[in-house]
């Protein structure tokens, strides 16, 4: 179990922005001599290393000749600058965090030159829009992490990437790989000094067949340009999720994102169809087939997706695009119980089948909550659930028909007792809004305790009423919404302050009521460093072991973003 | 490369079934004392390693002792009459050939014992019907092999799975796990004297959730069983193949079946969520969870999907099940070349959208060899193309309209030159037998070369062209057809016999060539003792030794699956 405390923001994050414009582009600087010390001028960021019980492996430390040997690999590509490591050694929601509670937008639209600038030019749309349509974030973590590299290499080609990983195998220099790092689990950052190794400069499409929908490309490329790239193509790329502005397809494939489009097009591990990897000794696997079927030999792909960098880096991905929906509707409905929503999400599958692409639900405290907070006004009558349903097809009359006569034949059995549909965007944005901004809601509530857990879809409610019970007058509200389509449930306590005794009450116990129900204690964020202690209430002994065996084999020295995914061996 | 020769049919395929009636249930007998000999009064059956290069590796041989321990672990599941080891030492394929060139459906309507009583139960069903709706069999194989195993063991639970391992880790006795023995690459017979660890008795459902569809079961379970148990529930498997009847989801599973839904639900990878595995040293490896998502940790189950039981036994299978359609509608169509066939793809991939269940083609050879020797009718203008287009949806007249429009816009615009469509069973039935019933013609035609190659989809059709102009007269016929919309060719060249100047001139040849495109020389049949060979077409060195790697640290003795999957090591 991991220690949680309270928040103390830092005096930069209100006055400006860490690594501010052009520190890319600033001639690489004299290594700091020893020590972890944050740069003159800039502020006191709390280290990982400090808030957590983790100790430095005897890992080399980088020296003048490893420095000089990475700019012959990546000639410009080699940054020492403290300043321009600032941002890169910190946990993506840190530095978007804001003093008032307010979400990530609503900050950066105060501070475009970071968006610019940092590696999150990708999140600039969200300054654009006061709410934009989709989101998977949790913008107000209750944790934060920072490491304290003083190396960050910028590879453009898997070659380069190579070369400095044989480097630092024989030199036994960790290395820490990075996409967005728009990770939530802290597994994109440093720990210690490991250097990190962005992917920000691998960002070439490689190729796109127009036929099959296949797209080949390197690890760097953002999802939300590939997004761009392939629908104007008429394809969709076959996961979206909030951070599509920052997030790289490479670090998505290594982290086995979710998102929003899962319930429909499902796991990276049957949309991914080849990888380049390049593994700890500098060895190129090439994986990369850009083929739907191909049975010859193990799947090796299969072993880098989701392995959090930590098997090896993931240097080019080959992925299937489905063809891009022509119609989206969005139904919100008010259920009078959660076997009605469980009964409604049965028969939608049956009579929406093919054109379902989202069921997700919220609880009444949620609504409440939403109301309260952010003044957002129910579209239906006051209900104890609330659903929301998106469908996505080829036809836009034929997907309202469905749509009508599902939604007709659920109200008329009593499954649902009030409902709503949208079919122009604004509404769809609006209906959307509700369900996607009970995180914020939340935050204003007070102190909030965060689950992300994958659950028997029957089971799914359980836990929340059972908190209820537990904490009493202990916690302000308990509330349960999410991913009900893919049996992912966002618990959320809140309470007015952080509280040692109200965690106790919380944590191990809702971990051990999902491993009473077999349930997964990351549903979709991951293992990176926050939750590698409590793996073990997910997975069996025998698992853990042969995830340590295959570490051994493939990363024998441990190089590759140690301290990351796998609980620290007795 | 294989050496392949004429096929020399033995006398007891015509006149009888081997292991006939009540094999299961007799007593068992005693364990010949040496050699690997026919049982008295069968007939002389080739042995592989009469056939290919191949030496029995150091194991074990099975003492008294042994048998003694299999007989304490699995009480009544120990099998060592000769007669009843003839079928599961053989090929399937090669138990199912007639003399005359007829599919198997056509023997077995002669034979309803063996079908019965031979593991082959499933096949019951063919000998109900003339022409079943669909099957991806090969039943006219080139090449035969036969193992001389003279225990069969039949565990029922994963504990005696385990047991039995243990002990033959122990002992340094090889295992070969067989489901319904269905393989077409000879995965699931032994090689020489290995013990054959039959998944029959583990047919029991273990659970299934009406709510997510999501179905645990055991890995003996017979698909077209589980095809039917969640059919009833308003579901499907997301599997679907010719040997549905007979063969088992674990074996599915082991072998990473293609087959024909998977253009619409896509690989195993995909939709298995979860699997419990035997190790090679009998340890029990629960990674059974049932939940849509999981990101704890590296996901082991990866590992076992389509390595061939040569990592590990697969004992349970936890699969999510899509809803069951409501509507299948089926259209032929003619084309005028195979750049129209790749824009009809595209286009009606952008049309059909989300109810396209199939997009197979055949060429015009293909169509009249069907006619020839089938007589079969074409019900459209002759082409020089023909495309079989599938839809599946919860909507009847909404799929209708939307292939309807879509034909509409075909013809009109030239891509399409004629075409009918079926939505009543009768000759939905009826347009599927012109495209599944090619394997058929071909062997009527004489001796059949045949491949299975995964294929960039714009190249697919490049190597039947440069075949012909290759091998002209030395040819009868050289066709292209198969699963378009996986990129899935099937290459048959006829001849009037067998020519070993006609095989060198297409073996290594049509490996060189997929390999150039970066294919897969084994697009959904997998690996098996066939093709391990070949393995190197597809795979880069690297992988190959990761393979080797992956299978030293999972099975140190080598007692898996042993000669298959991963080339003979230097």
């Amino acid at each position: 179990m991991l220690p949680r405390r309270p928040l103390a923001w830092p005096a930069w994050l209100l006055r400006g922005a860490p690594g501010a414009a052009g520190s890319w582009g600033r001639p690489v600087g004299p290594l700091p001599r020893r020590g972890c010390s944050s740069a003159p001028g800039t502020p006191e960021v709390p280290l990982t290393r400090e808030r957590y019980p983790v100790r430095r492996l005897p890992f080399s430390t980088v020296s003048k000749q490893d420095l000089a040997a990475f700019e012959r690999i990546v000639p410009g590509g080699v940054v020492t600058d403290p300043e321009a490591l600032q941002a890169p050694n910190v946990d993506w929601l840190r530095t978007l965090r804001g003093e008032d509670g307010r979400p990530p937008w609503a900050w950066l639209s105060r501070a475009p030159v970071l968006a610019q600038h940092c590696c999150l030019g990708g999140l600039r749309q969200m300054t654009l829009s006061a709410c934009p349509t989709k989101w998977d974030l949790e913008p107000l973590p209750q944790e934060h992490r920072a490491g304290c590299s003083k190396v960050l290499l910028r590879p453009r080609t898997s070659e380069e990437v190579s070369h400095i990983l044989r480097h630092c195998h024989e030199r036994n220099l960790a290395v820490n790989p990075q996409g967005g790092n728009t990770g939530m689990v802290g597994g994109s950052i440093p720990v210690f000094d490991e250097i990190i190794l962005s992917t920000a400069r691998m960002n070439r499409v490689l190729s796109f067949h127009s036929v099959s929908g296949i797209l080949v490309c390197q690890a760097g490329c953002v999802l939300e340009e590939l997004s761009r790239y392939v629908e104007e193509r008429d394809f969709i790329m076959p996961l979206d999720l909030g951070a599509k502005g920052s997030c790289h397809i490479g670090g998505n494939v290594a982290t086995n994102a979710g998102g929003l489009r899962f319930l429909r097009y499902g796991s990276l591990h049957g949309t991914v169809l080849g990888l380049e990897v390049v593994l700890a000794d500098g060895t190129v696997l090439d994986c990369l087939t850009s083929l739907r079927k191909d049975n010859t030999g193990y799947d090796l792909k299969q072993l880098f997706i989701g392995s959090e960098g930590t098997l090896g880096i993931i240097t080019a991905v080959s992925i299937l695009c489905p063809p891009k929906p022509r119609a989206v509707n969005v139904a919100f409905l008010g259920c009078p119980g959660f076997a009605e929503v469980l009964q409604t999400f049965s028969t939608c599958k049956g009579m929406l089948g093919e054109i379902l692409s989202a069921f997700e639900f919220m609880d009444a405290v949620c609504m409440q909550l939403v109301g309260r907070h952010l003044h957002l006004a129910s579209p239906v009558q006051e209900s104890p659930f609330y659903v929301l349903i998106e469908t996505s097809g080829s036809n836009a009359g034929h997907d309202a028909e469905k749509l009508g006569r599902f939604l007709e034949h659920a109200l008329g059995s009593g499954l649902v007792t009030d409902g709503t549909m949208a079919t122009d965007q604004r509404k769809v944005k609006m209906l959307w809004a509700l369900r996607e901004r009970i995180t914020e809601a939340l935050s204003r509530d007070g102190y909030v305790y965060k689950y992300d857990l994958s659950l028997p879809v029957e089971r799914l409610y359980d836990i929340v009423t059972d908190l209820r019970a537990r904490l009493g007058p202990h916690a302000k509200h308990v509330v349960g919404y999410g991913h009900l389509g893919d049996g992912n449930l966002h618990l959320n306590v809140t309470a007015e302050a952080f509280s040692p005794s109200l965690l106790a009450a919380l944590e191990p116990h809702v971990y051990e009521w999902t491993a009473g129900q077999q349930g997964s204690v990351s549903a979709e964020h991951g293992v990176g460093f926050r939750k590698r202690d409590v793996l073990g209430y997910s997975k069996p002994p025998g698992a853990l072991q042969l995830m340590q065996q295959l570490k051994a084999l493939l990363d024998p020295k441990g190089i590759l973003n140690p301290y990351k995914t796998l609980p620290i061996q007795a």
